[in-house]
């Protein structure tokens, strides 16, 4: 912690600041600059409330040299971190992993289609939402634990993996016992009681990046679950909220390359939450492989415009296909492998 | 639901749009303009959906007429709505209500003086966290039940009311034990299954609004509360997220009256919260009450330099008396009454 | 300058960081902590460029010490500026300035007759613009010198001082001849060669902020000026641009106290464009001058509904007379005088 | 202009409304909802002002159904615009045009070494500050007509066109000496009276957009320049600003499709401003080009660690060559080509 005293700051008050620090059990050292005098504090953070401190007399701002999260941080960790789902995937290698499937689970016809299609397509993990989080209370909810059984039957079929939303801490039991990953969404990466529940489970965490939510909170929340034990942990950038309203969100694929620098965990991307119209999904998908993504999520729909939920950012199967062999591409072009190897 | 659409759309695809319309039993009216074509949809707007309608071909646009939340909307509840807390306190009339406390109850001693103070003063709600939501997981979480037990007693006594924080579905029935007005948080506005369950209480609802959660959504989260049965939710302002930093958060004091024009429901202010910096709160609650809000929230502490959580946004209590006696006179100014009548 | 070293820096980096400071004559002190090396740097900041010392090899971060504006800042002028403005207004004292008229000079009889109003309801500025920056090549421009013609007369029988935008560098030769306070409109925040000439004028300056202009970019807006020997400068709030859509902007009024805060410039706040709709500029004033605003700056208009530009956000006469009332009892509630006195 | 009325609206209210639209010699067609009457207005659009409509008793929103802008529109001009830059580069076709050199020109020495690599690695354009916006009066602020002719004169010598920034309306005529594209910076992306003159000028202009414009907005500002004659308008995304600290910028790519869907005009992007921050500039240069922009521009430097403004974000020469390598192929992949054919 370093505290940068106001330019009128008295003797009497720097000397208040000294004491408080060695109460504290930590150790200051003193800069004395042209405008202003400078302290260093070297010792556990923790030991000391940053708030209190910025409020003290003289104090004019506080900043802290140590980043809040360790777990998460690449600083202690160089390598990058790779999760494996299912059985097969490894996320955060050299592999570029993509994740496709309908926005919801409606019937056993719609999500077998899909999931043939996306096993032919080289794609590794089917999505698809059975309990969905919605704005609306008079909106379709997802048909719950019906949806989740045929997602894994279709998955099963077709030698996919699944990830899928879990909403709260009761559903967490059930959706372990048909989904490969857990999909934690953007409106509950706060939701702390259901981060600390997910740190005991025995499978990876998708967890979604929040509407506001910069990157520090984001990893904050990412360090919630590995502190608990669960270190297999994924990021998914799904667009930030932002003045423009041409788009849904924002999907801010700088995000990618920033996370790749500060933390060793994988991070993907998902383009269709991030533009939420169809037409603009293709161009964001092949750039955030660009950027460097770990991985694509991608709704898709046999026929996006009878779709429940979502249609109107689900891709058609042949745009997805025509997606695909553009991103295995790109995917080379950065010295990475996009899909399941044939 | 109107629909424009493009200037080059054919009369296959604009007879295509009305037939759908037809099948879903609705009526459609059709208007030629110089440039573009528009239909207007007559009927229950949940039997066509608005992204597949969106997405068909010749549509450059689709308009919701009329707004997606119905019980929280001042359109058919033209009356203001008053909420009951506790045995004494009306909130959303004449009176512009006070609630008051530490950020977190953090000891007997702490709340009991501090609850004298908020009572002495004119407030009517004691307020402190028992249940505290961190953005790190090594940060202070609060006492719990500990907590919510010290907060009642100290209210107790000194004749106010309670509110307090609920954070998971399975902390409600503990804490409706305690509280007269259940908190929900910022991080929880969209978690709808929370909102769902305080829907079957018989306590009112205070609802915080989301970081980067619009007027819309925050209405839509309401209207998940009242659409169970619980019609008494409180609204409560608290700082949005914008790209500004030199405060904790942008408190958005316009939407006090915008609320106040959009809903029956009472809006009260939290500018703790909103501003994060104790020498800015102050000014902000003035502000809120010249606004018209229906209430403020005002984190105080006996010895704010001391305190575990947020402290430095708490105003100690000298300050916070004399902010009591100039909101007294801004609320007469504009026809309103503040604080306890003595 | 404080450079904090990352946890893995070498030695070696760390003296190279060393030497480049000490070759631009630069003091270093050094500060070995737990986990990161720490480095203060004590001189003139100018020798040394922050983003080169940023991207050196082992630098984890860089932070500044003093802030980047000077002129303006309260830390050396802990006195408030009083700026005066025609004759008699002196703004940013004891007393709350009131600004007010239409968003354009229309004609002779809109102004004679808003004039006539504004100065019996005891404001002091008449506000009117005459070339009006429009974001669309198709809207109405102004009526250019006619308008300020007008102006200057209505002003003069009615005993006000004239505040009108100035959009280039050739207007402002013209400008200086009819009014008393030129504005800078938030477009122009950051037109640099704009702000340069106008630190050559001898008229006080309206600086409005930039629509998504942070409070540090505004006051080094505001340094341009006052660095090229025009220190009479008044800084105005007009709202900034957030994802919220129910107002035209998000007026941030916490900005009010921030900047009395941190500057000794006077600071007034602008609801109508703030909000951008009628209903709403009354509360928003009311809170601008609870929050501690040296003025406002309301558009009237003596028929809002035919107003050719910004009508919808224009109050008419008798809802400005019962705004003034109230917010005059408002700033007697903080010790001090909105208005003309009588 | 579709007129939506409250639900209760009175006959005598929307009567009123009726007689407001054919006394702008506008036709009105109305239609009876369950809760809503809606009225489509035919008919040009400037002849009733959408403002004063809406605060129109009755009224409860105003759609506009035509866009503010025409000449940069999609619907009236279908085919993709091609801006000729200079004798040889065509922007806005299949062609992905790169634009690359220093933030400012420094010394002949620096931008000859700059544009011999440029030319080398394929690029057509060279780019090179001489006039700089600078957000604090003490910072650097280029070399002014040195600069030009330095500019002008390694282009030459090594087959480059030129782009480079005007600031003034003063400024125009000296740089269209020396410039084969005018760029229009963020900052001036609503400075109306120097869009007008851009109008008038036999030079292309590459139209940045503003640090926090909306689309539409933008849209707008190249509006201007188009109706007062010049068509040559290339668009420019730099970076918009949100909540996020880590960039400094959010670079946002999916302005990239939407523009190409909503206007002809060709649209590049900056990946150096977007991010600020040198190792993430190639991964989003990378992503604008799988996005489908039609041009990157990008900050190269013989020396970043030297470089006197903006040297963190610009990329060392080896470094670029390989982003020109990697982009080469991107741009194949989605069926276009980058840079000069060889």
């Amino acid at each position: 912690m370093i505290i940068i005293c106001e330019a009128k700051a008295t003797e009497t008050q720097i000397g208040a600041l000294q004491q408080k620090i060695q109460e504290a059990g930590l150790v200051v050292h003193r800069s004395d600059g042209v405008e202003y005098t400078v302290l260093g504090v070297v010792g556990d953070r923790n030991r000391l409330d940053v708030g209190v401190v910025s409020m003290m007399p003289g104090v004019r701002d506080v900043v802290l040299v140590s980043t809040p999260y360790k777990l998460t941080s690449r600083e202690f960790h160089p390598e990058d971190s790779i999760v494996r789902v299912g059985e097969k995937s490894l996320v955060g290698g050299m592999e570029v992993t993509v994740m496709a499937g309908p926005c919801a689970v409606e019937s056993e016809e719609q999500i077998e289609a899909t999931a043939q299609f996306v096993a032919a397509s080289g794609a590794q993990i089917l999505r698809g939402g059975a309990f969905k989080p919605r704005s609306s209370p008079y909106s379709y909810q997802g048909l719950g634990v019906e949806g989740l059984k045929l997602l894994r039957k279709a998955a099963d079929r077709n030698g996919l993996a699944v990830v899928t939303e879990v909403m709260t801490i009761e559903q967490i039991e059930t959706v372990c016992e048909y989904a490969d990953l857990l999909q934690v969404g953007a409106r509950n990466m706060q939701n702390y009681p259901l981060l600390t529940a997910l740190g005991h489970v025995g499978k990876p965490v998708l967890l979604k990046r929040g509407m506001s939510a910069s990157i520090q909170e984001w990893l904050m929340s990412a360090e919630y679950i590995l502190n608990e034990g669960n270190a297999e942990v994924i990021l998914c950038e799904r667009g930030i909220r932002t003045f423009e309203t041409a788009t849904r969100n924002t999907l801010d694929l700088s995000a990618i390359p920033v996370i790749k620098h500060l933390s060793h965990l994988p991070v993907i991307a998902d383009p269709s939450h991030g533009v939420g119209i169809r037409r603009f999904v293709a161009p964001m998908a092949r750039a955030a492989v660009a950027a460097g993504a770990d991985g694509i999520m991608v709704e898709i729909h046999p026929n996006p415009d009878k779709a429940l939920s979502d249609g109107p950012q689900s891709l058609p199967f042949e745009e997805f296909g025509l997606l695909m062999n553009r991103c295995r591409i790109i995917a080379t072009t950065i010295g990475r492998r996009l899909g399941k190897a044939k």
